[in-house]
């Protein structure tokens, strides 16, 4: 079993992904994000971000009901539809799912946020949360019977509540499930960069070990990304392929490792 | 099984219906437009309808890929996924699925409509078509197992491309492969109005027989609806409510004769 991760850029090669997947044996379970058609709908249609900073300095998106719209009609609309269609065309009888289909991935609702508002410090809530679990028989019932699944958020939270969450966090509940041998993220850069700003800084490969060590060294989005990596490896042995999604044949590249492996 | 249509109008009691089909014993499937919300939608973005005129005198909407774009936001993005988030939070276990996912509603692409420019005929092809088939095994894995479908468009052509449809043509198809015993169609109306201006010109009960004569009298998109209808009985013995979705108990009103009863 294979999970492909599929970033939401703009830049990415759909179109070449999903000509490397056809004819693959193995079967496979995509994840796909969406944040570049998001955000230029929120443009559009004037939606504003409204960015939280907590009381102790960690700033979030507030994602209110008119987001989590923005969210279904991105993620589980227009890119999940289009990219079912490229799949069917390439022969790949795929499923489009968001996280609330089948109750596909169960979530946990986050608390809130301590915020300050002038003297007083108030606890704002909004719709993101944490994956806990996956209907495991679900995509079982779809992949025995030939089907691709093709997953995306908003996902279901305690109370059936629409809630967004972080796509690696999707991921390692995946793994955590369905124990793939491997996984393949591919996003706008050419692999794991020791410096973000260079991307001749690329590490070809990396010890699950040693992931640790760059944690301490990283900060931002990339330290959330490495403790996300993290976590593929608490349930048993696998291959990450961190690759380029933006090339001719980024599912080629990737397991030719010409991005990172960490394993 | 029971075939539920629910209109796209943005009066439709949408949480209404979902209470009436919460506990519901029998299977059913929901089919669901989403107009209003494609429409508002177009507004927004900046979206040009495009009428076009055949030779014969045929008027008819332009489907471009820009509005299978904004078909998949509204349909199978923000309202499929705001029905499916409403069926879990009522017990409903649904699932929903385009007509591209897993190819299940399979169609053929309309041959284009030759049209006057200037001196000159000439054909225009847009992504629309109709529905032929549905992959009644994928219908059938998800029922069996618990799982309520709700269906929308697009759908899927022979070379597997969305195209856009009317939801009257696949509830036809539906019935014909599924058998169903009964198909609920909620519309923003009392029922079947014999002068489409006046409320009280509602007909309780219609046979199917009688509604070729009904055609006659008939003409534009309630002309459609009724050729729609007199299909749904080629497939053998149905009941078919044509009801109010905009009533607290759409459902029960339905069943009830509230409406429409063909048969």
């Amino acid at each position: 079993m294979m999970i492909i991760k599929i970033g939401g850029g703009e830049d990415i090669n759909l179109k070449g992904i999903i000509a490397d997947l056809a004819g693959h044996k193995q079967p496979f379970i995509i994840v796909h994000g969406a944040n570049a058609i998001r955000d230029e709908l929120a443009r559009k249609l004037g939606v504003q971000k409204r960015v939280l900073t907590s009381v102790s300095g960690y700033s979030s998106v507030y994602s209110s009901r008119e987001i989590l719209d923005l969210i279904m009609m991105a993620y589980a609309g227009l890119r999940n539809k289009r990219i079912i269609e490229m799949c069917q065309q390439k022969g790949i009888n795929a499923v489009g799912l968001s996280g609330l289909d089948g109750q596909l991935i169960q979530g946990e609702r986050n608390r809130g946020i301590r915020v300050r508002e002038g003297k007083k410090v108030r606890i704002v809530r909004d719709y993101s949360g944490k994956p806990r679990s996956v209907n495991i028989g679900l995509l079982r019932l779809l992949i025995e019977n030939g089907y691709t699944p093709v997953l995306c958020i908003p996902i279901i939270d305690e109370q059936q509540t629409a809630v967004n969450t972080e796509n690696d966090d999707i991921v390692a509940v995946l793994q955590k499930e369905l124990r793939a041998d491997t996984i393949i993220q591919l996003i706008e850069a050419r692999g794991f960069l020791k410096d973000a700003a260079d991307p001749d800084s690329l590490v070809k490969k990396i010890s699950s070990a040693e992931l640790a060590r760059y944690e301490e060294q990283v900060s931002g989005r990339m330290k959330r990304k490495i403790l996300a990596l993290q976590k593929l490896f608490e349930g048993g042995s696998v291959k990450v392929y961190l690759s380029d999604g933006r090339r001719e044949h980024p599912i080629k590249a990737a397991l030719q490792v010409e991005g990172t492996l960490i394993l």
